[in-house]
């Protein structure tokens, strides 16, 4: 276990200089950098990726008259997905986003079992799939191929993912402004490097 | 137009002898039946296809002690989005799916323009990407290439197509137990063959 960000040299970077990131205080959430580097992509036509709608489950609607229909008792379901999917180069693209605050660790209590299940069902139908996981207090944003995480879930039966484990297997995402989260550069990396 | 559900055997059906459906009275709506066909594919493993939840704004949750957070006030959000997409032998695919009582055209009303640019974007980044039609009434359903479906969208600024446009260049999906609308078996066809 690591309590403090060092280490960082050794992650698999794919931009050494960039590594060292601007401090904190961004104070952006994850989902939000990711939309705003959705968008980024939509606008250069470079990919069409979204965040699915969260799952609801409607009891009551009521419709006034002259205006809209208005939800009144509604409930969240625990998601059966990932949160993101879309298309990049023809490839299907799947992924889920989690943050945490640990410096030390990644809880596997942020994943449910079904979007596990998820990510192992679109890799045998040929999907690019991964999680991005940041380190809020360390401002380290991981992308994580989904095979390897889902090795450690389902043969370690670990509670958790040490953060050491991310500078080791998971590939640094440096932060930049246009777009915030630039994953695309990790898959062309990984995924269409030979082309 | 076609008032009357003849020149179904012109029809690009790929199973000619099963286009001769059973008489109606099925009952089930087309998003029923998409669901039941998209589970069967999901339990087959053959493909992972989802329906997005409903986006929806939410403006007002309670948390009551020791129960689920409550939702007491959100509202509809016109989507941005297709409704279904997930992945298929590697391939993303995306599309939407309607239903129109009308007997003679599908109104074009029924389609955001949003979702016809998405549409546009997931063609541009090489999914498949389609429409599925049912006209209720006739008990049919057409698969549509997203891509004739747009120019007709986009060239004819007409309000509607109608009824024999779809038998001349749209797929009818013949009906099946399991699953409902087997329309994989058109992509199969349409974008598998020469493998």
């Amino acid at each position: 276990m690591i309590g403090y960000p060092n280490g960082k040299t050794a992650s698999r970077s794919l931009n050494p200089q960039t590594v060292k990131q601007s401090a904190g205080g961004r104070g952006m959430s994850l989902e939000n950098d990711l939309n705003k580097t959705n968008d980024y992509y939509l606008q250069l036509d470079k990919a069409v990726i979204h965040k699915k709608p969260t799952p609801i489950q409607i009891v009551q609607v009521d419709y006034p008259k002259r205006s809209a229909a208005k939800i009144t008792e509604a409930y969240f379901k625990v998601p059966s997905t990932t949160d993101y999917n879309g298309v990049y180069r023809g490839k299907a693209i799947d992924f889920e986003a989690k943050e945490t605050r640990s410096k030390t660790a990644f809880p596997f209590s942020h994943i449910h079992p079904h979007q596990i299940e998820h990510l192992e069902r679109v890799l045998r139908q040929g999907a690019i799939a991964f999680v991005i996981v940041r380190f809020i207090l360390l401002d380290e944003t991981y992308f994580v191929e989904a095979e390897k995480m889902i090795r450690q879930y389902r043969l370690a039966e670990r509670k958790s993912l040490p953060y050491s484990w991310f500078v080791q297997e998971g590939i640094l995402i440096p932060y930049s402004l246009t777009p915030p989260v630039h994953y695309l550069r990790v898959i062309d990396e990984l995924y269409f490097k030979e082309k």
